[in-house]
């Protein structure tokens, strides 16, 4: 009668990453359908038998894990739920059209509750030129549980995967990182701080911006389509949900080859330095934007020919280069000392 | 700082069924997507341009409501969520062709239980002919919420809402209903027992098939299949999730109707009438088929001229017809009386 049976023997998830967790349950799937071009491994499904394919992709939010109720109201939360599944379609180098929402929700949530984090989702939504097709509001025993797929569109010379970067190609990088993770370093030190002084009252106001970098992520559909207006495909695209390091690193694993950035290069807001000094001496901006999360960025590859075609392209930065296959995935400091970079990225494998 | 502003003047959650709290959430939200061509209220969402139209839908189950570890497999567990997705697509009369699965799982599970929870989903995908085509997996505080969003296409022409019965249309339902509330039923009991003495051994053998039922339900594509081969269109449709009181009442409201049906022609198995008869004298089998959920069977209506095309069709029974728009669901008992029919499904609203 009871269901323990896979108490013998286990092996605990936290000592596998997730990419090689899905790798494994997903080993020996057989696709049947026509309509099936690509399966997991990238940022969405690849979907459709005619010229413009459909993407789909899938993402799911856990209180406590990737929100905590303490700091994130929830008309940020639903905006971010949102934005974070269509961010995979910008990834793809996709139009989002459609979304469902999927929540599970406890009964500490009210009408009231659920009426602000769907303001939030309709604002993205409208944002976005989205549309909410559906979903599904059911219970669960703790908490709240978001989960929202994405569909969207896109032509079949264009669409970028993770592996199609070569050797020489520039890689490039949307924005700025490393904020978003410092606006939750900020979040984390006021709860803290609260937690000791319920009177406390926190100011926020000079961290606008890495705060909103946090609790409203914005995918860079901008970015889509300015390239598309300048006519240059990407060899290779992935969005920044875990930090730099990590998204490169998944870059030259799918795409067999290895890369080199260059410290200096690497998009820091003066916010985020900021905030790193204040935390701790110890604490570099660098290393929030290899390894902090969060920054929905987009990080692609182009191949050098288009380099004059979005050279002056506003808040694009040219980071680095594809090196050959066997090669690491290095940054170069600016003493000219290379430092190979590591997936700390807690999603990652 | 403290996101507690919802909690004056709030207004509970069950205070209100799901349907009416997803109209209530999604009113006033607007499409913009020519490809969008329905949003919520149905089965699935309908989307695309050509004849051939794309069913998205999205439902997500909870540890502790959905499922209970005590007593249910994760191969079986699975294999449901699968199945329950795609029954969806059955619904509207189309063809699954792809799943997305989308978990939350705490450190309780291990990588042993989702390869057990995997080879479910995977069973289920090579049963239906149905591609997984990615997913994500993340961390839970407690417990395993799972995901599971399902894609198939339809001829545009073939779609069945539940918006199209009309008036002295036939009501049909396909296999039993309440079996898997039987199986259910019987497994709750078998945990208090087992709860109470935990060297009790349960005997479950001779309910066989009420706990398949419940279990590992099958989403009713071979009906779709058939009713396409007779080359019949049922004017509205709808999968048996919670009961069938609720889900006549679903189609009503959305085709603006009434509807009869009459208690003898509502197909219920013998071993749902033996758990009734085992667990209590008061216990009908009738109210298991009206009020119990998870049959996932369908629930349908034709034209009067198609009764000939599918009058030996197997596994269908013809319960009633639809009545005009004013007038009450009612359910006709052997002995002539009727009775109103109330939603008691615990989704409803």
């Amino acid at each position: 009668m009871d269901n323990l049976q896979y108490q013998e023997g286990r092996t605990e998830l936290n000592a596998i990453g997730q990419y090689a967790l899905i790798e494994r349950l997903t080993d020996g799937f057989e696709t049947k359908n026509q309509s099936t071009i690509t399966t997991a491994g990238d940022d969405c499904a690849v979907i459709g038998t005619g010229d413009i394919k459909t993407l789909t992709t899938i993402q799911t939010m856990a209180e406590g894990i990737d929100f905590d109720m303490m700091y994130t109201p929830l008309k940020h939360l639903g905006y971010k739920a949102v934005a974070i599944a269509i961010s995979n379609i910008a990834a793809m180098n996709g139009t989002p059209r459609q979304v469902e929402v999927s929540l599970a929700v406890s009964n500490r949530y009210s009408l009231e509750a659920l009426e602000e984090l769907y303001a939030g989702i309709r604002l993205c939504c409208e944002r976005y030129d989205v549309d909410l097709v559906g979903g599904s509001i059911g219970s669960s025993l703790s908490g709240m549980v978001i989960t929202v797929s994405a569909i969207g569109e896109v032509e079949k010379s264009h669409i970028t995967y993770r592996n199609g970067a070569k050797l020489h190609d520039l890689i490039c990088v949307s924005g700025d990182l490393g904020s978003a993770y410092s606006g939750l370093l900020i979040l984390e030190r006021e709860k803290v701080t609260y937690q000791a002084n319920p009177d406390f009252q926190p100011d926020l106001d000079s961290y606008d911006y890495v705060l909103e970098r946090f609790l409203k992520p914005e995918p860079r559909l901008d970015i889509v389509k300015e390239l598309q207006r300048r006519g240059v495909v990407p060899t290779s695209m992935i969005d920044v949900g875990d930090g730099l390091a990590s998204e490169l690193l998944q870059i030259c694993r799918h795409s067999k080859c290895g890369c080199e950035v260059y410290e200096e290069r690497i998009p820091i807001d003066y916010q985020t330095s900021r905030v790193c000094s204040e935390m701790s001496k110890n604490m570099l901006p660098i290393s929030n934007a290899l390894n902090g999360g969060g920054d929905y960025e987009l990080l692609f590859t182009i191949d050098q020919k288009d380099y004059e075609k979005i050279k002056d392209m506003e808040g694009i930065n040219f980071i680095g280069h594809i090196t050959e296959e066997g090669s690491p995935a290095v940054m170069v400091t600016p003493q000219n000392s290379t430092i190979t970079l590591v997936a700390q990225g807690f999603r990652n494998g």
